[in-house]
């Protein structure tokens, strides 16, 4: 016990927070030391989620940086964006590493993040030193970083789909459309009509139709990644069920690639990747296969008539979309091995 | 009673045929004068659907056409492709009229048909009388027609949403893409463990990528009703709900339209169509304000930035999607209040 | 249009609201003449329900009891138990007459309210005038009425499945157990986390054991009706679907009486009303066959062994468990026919 | 890995067989050599499971005693009654130890066996070796044990919440009743439309009403435990969701005993059980707090008005109700700690 790493969740009780609960609460390498919560101090962690019940007891705690700088090597905030950057730069400066779960420090863009969240960021110097916490794409940043930002799920979703195609020119990136459907955990845990059951069950719908934040997100980091100012449609969907994120994304394939080669990307980019599984020709993904894990299950078909990959991505929100791609970027920023805790 | 029309139902066991009965039973111009079903022959109508007891109690009966012919005006056949094919001719032959939900008289083109649904179509002579039984579009043909061809329930959600701007030239043929999602029934009722409650329920995935029979529906009405070909993408999905459908569909705009444009195309084509309701500016579809209705919800949606729009077109599968609009057709051919029956 | 009988709705927005305007507003004898929401005013009907665009486009009134009593000839009252009491007595004070929602007017005995309801009641004269709306008990009452407490809904399904046992003295009275189960919008449409479609999905429990208001509600019309003080248990569960209430009723049979003697007390006082199905020897009821609608299913089965019987007793908790038997009630108070806007 | 027990599942691809390969393929102390399935035999368990990609890529074979018993030390059979009991047999005299998910050996009255199953023992003279796999109350037969029984789901909650009360006498056992409703994987994997999405979404249900085999399970292992013959009533429903299992229990208490005595017996009988959470007065069971889990969550309620218990106990019905109770069965079998592989 006394080797692990000590770990704080900041923001303990949402969604996202009892999964890193769970998660962390059996894992080998860390020790959950503090959990924080506003709305929840002073109650046990398995008084609010009673499933917890023998497992994970501890009460939680008000907001004390110094506490948590006390008991703590690494925090995990999971707060709201805008409070975030308030709460993160004192962790930082207290010595401690943190993973951040909010938008806050996903951007290296300054402008980008002010347009789309509609806030004056505090700490703009911090957003270069942040990495973006995707292993797939940033593991060796992650390693050594002070500052992770876990990146939201319909990013993660739509990147690790559209990454092999875009770095290799195989299509145009004026043509990315990307049409995704989420469970309603994506919501977050909050008393809110329009996520009661009798609203949700039995309904499909988009929402922010041309204007959710999460398109600026994924464009920051393809353009980065690719070197070209890419500019695509997105839109999310409701879908009624717990978990779970599928996008659909279709793009235009540059004449001359054929189904073979375009397969060919992803077998060479995720032929390594224990928790990209690129599923054989004409598998689709469900995203019940990958529910309660950290997996992405990505397929690839190809349209002669039209020209177009239709590319398929599954998640689960709360899993590869957020907390447990957390405990993945943690494994690599500690040394464990990147599993750990997620099989 | 006695001046009722008189109607029977082929294929009445399904949950088309059973939204049917759940209409015409209390329809005030129809009169439901036989039900045919092989499986249940026998059996009660509310033996198989108890929800029916004290509503629908008449005893179905195998396929005998002369009784049919005997009994009914008109006859509705909710029969698999290839089946109706062989029975509605010798239905109009016995001089009746006949509204069909399959496949089989939905197409113009010969070729199209035998290669979307592998079939060879035994009267193809049929087809050119046959009326898309659309009311929208094709209203005054069904009014008078034989046999009239209902269609689709992505036909139906896709072409109302796109009829308005491609009619127009507002939107480029070749990018069109339709992204769409519907409720279980759409699989219909069988025993199938792909559609189990354990399976589906949590489970939101894409099917029939790139290779949907109804693409080719879509297809040929569009192109028919523009003069132009269109060759469109096509991605359905399965929702974890029992009814409701949404389509997502994708098209970018030739430049020069705004969305005020844009939306006047559609004011102008639905604003005296009671079963279609554009909605206003900013108000997204859900597939729940459609359920058991034969509505249509309709949203456009225009992002400068890509120059693309996105329209959001949302129906209930077996309300506007199958047996409501075929009720919706049958009250234009036997010329009663088109809303008779359905509000 | 105007010989209509004008009818009002006080707290219209709620799920009990919603189902009155969805059946009142295609009613024959009914036209609504005012919407009343404290919440919602000055918004159309159909912008909080979108489904009931060009349905049900009236603007939500502030409550102004004067613009009610002049526009109405009669009101429906959803508004939570404590002010029904209020403002029920200034509508009748108006010469309305009154179909009320809540628990205030459904008891005889003060004391059993006020203590249920931890509330004194302001108008205890009026217990005795109010009629107990269910009609296959209290029809003759209800024709002439001019307050009518609309049931319960645990109480509807319940007493309907006991009183022909218990009226005949078959079983114990004392051995009563109701254990029930019903779907969300039993909860009513509030900002509450623990209805959360994450929260309420994928998740069975009791709630309110031994303490339920519905327990003295039930006894307290059993034990009038029978004039024996009857004391029961009664266990309420929520089950994670919409709509749905099913009662499974344990009593035991006092020696003697057979399965054919206990269905024949069903058979007899149920053959002639149209809302209640006793169903056929070993059927079972299920919520989906009772669905929207105004239907109570019932069955019995008699165990040897034990010498007891399992009742069971379906309905929708927002049909025949409110607002369609509100309906019923109000065809039975203006002499329609008491199926009318029903089927 | 050369020192685990290599254990093999027969009957691996139902839900239960899977729930068993999700956890044992993790197990410190297992290795899974053999997977049966006879239909799907030459399969990856993977293809069948798609979630399992990568975690489980095993070929399943098709029933090979020989082979099985070759690559095994234990075996967990999950097969139907009746073909269970054909089995078995060889296994052990292959000398393997088995653990039976069937109702086969879970009597040891042959009589209430083949009464309640309708079929023929083969080898009765297995039953009185066989022990009942529930570890609160057999743990030291188990330990030894070459044979277990793995307890059915409905017993598993029952008997769990019974015990206290009944050894002790404090309730009057004629007075038992079990109200209790099950998740839909308690049907099996299997084509039937009956559990069809469309079929069991939005219901609510009793079914085999005073006929359930699992009554004459508990009936049994509380007569032996008790000494008493316990006759009862037992109604299983089904709900609207994939897992999860909640019995409400009705019992009337002894004269004499008050919350405190009742809640005390729970609290010695369970204080050491780490897989019962005996929870605090007043607090629910919820189906959704043991989902995925081996935890029996129990409440108990007193009524002093009617004298009576409600005594509520949650479990999943594939968890504590089925493959998470083997795996703590086989845990004891082979000396590992009870909780291995289950938190």
């Amino acid at each position: 016990m006394d080797n692990k790493v000590r770990i704080g969740i900041i923001g303990a009780t949402g969604y996202v927070g009892a999964e890193l609960v769970r998660v962390l609460s059996r894992h080998k390498g860390f020790e959950i030391s503090s959990l924080v919560s506003q709305s929840y101090a002073g109650k046990a962690f398995s008084e609010i989620y009673p499933a917890f019940r023998g497992l994970a007891d501890m009460k939680c705690s008000p907001l004390d940086i110094s506490a948590v700088a006390d008991s703590c090597d690494v925090v995990v905030t999971a707060l709201p964006h805008g409070v975030s950057s308030e709460v993160v730069p004192v962790l930082l400066d207290k010595g401690l590493r943190v993973l951040d779960h909010s938008g806050d420090f996903r951007y290296k863009n300054i402008g980008t993040y002010e347009k789309a969240y509609k806030l004056k960021h505090p700490v703009p110097e911090l957003l270069s030193e942040a990495v973006y916490g995707l292993p797939e794409l940033f593991r060796d940043q992650i390693a050594g970083a002070r500052l992770v930002a876990n990146p939201g799920c319909y990013p993660t979703c739509s990147i690790l789909a559209l990454m092999p195609l875009l770095k290799r020119g195989t299509i145009d990136p004026s043509s990315i459309i990307v049409s995704a459907a989420s469970g309603i955990t994506g919501a977050g845990r909050k008393a809110d009509i329009a996520y009661n059951f009798c609203e949700t069950s039995e309904n499909f719908k988009a929402y922010s139709v041309t204007g959710h934040r999460h398109t600026s997100e994924i464009e920051e980091v393809l353009s980065m990644q690719t070197g070209t100012e890419i500019v695509l449609t997105f839109t999310p969907h409701l879908a009624p069920m717990m978990r779970g994120m599928l996008a659909t994304i279709y793009a235009d394939i540059y004449s001359g690639a054929g189904l073979a080669e375009i397969r060919a990307a992803y077998d060479d980019d995720y032929k390594n990747e224990f928790f990209v599984r690129f599923l054989p020709e004409g598998v689709i993904p469900e995203t019940r296969n990958v529910s309660n894990s950290n997996f992405a299950d990505i397929s690839v078909f190809f349209d002669e008539r039209t020209g177009r990959a239709t590319i398929l991505s599954a998640i689960d929100n709360l899993g590869k979309g957020a907390s447990l791609q957390a405990v993945q970027a943690l494994n690599i920023m500690f040394g464990f091995d990147e599993s750990e805790g997620l099989i």
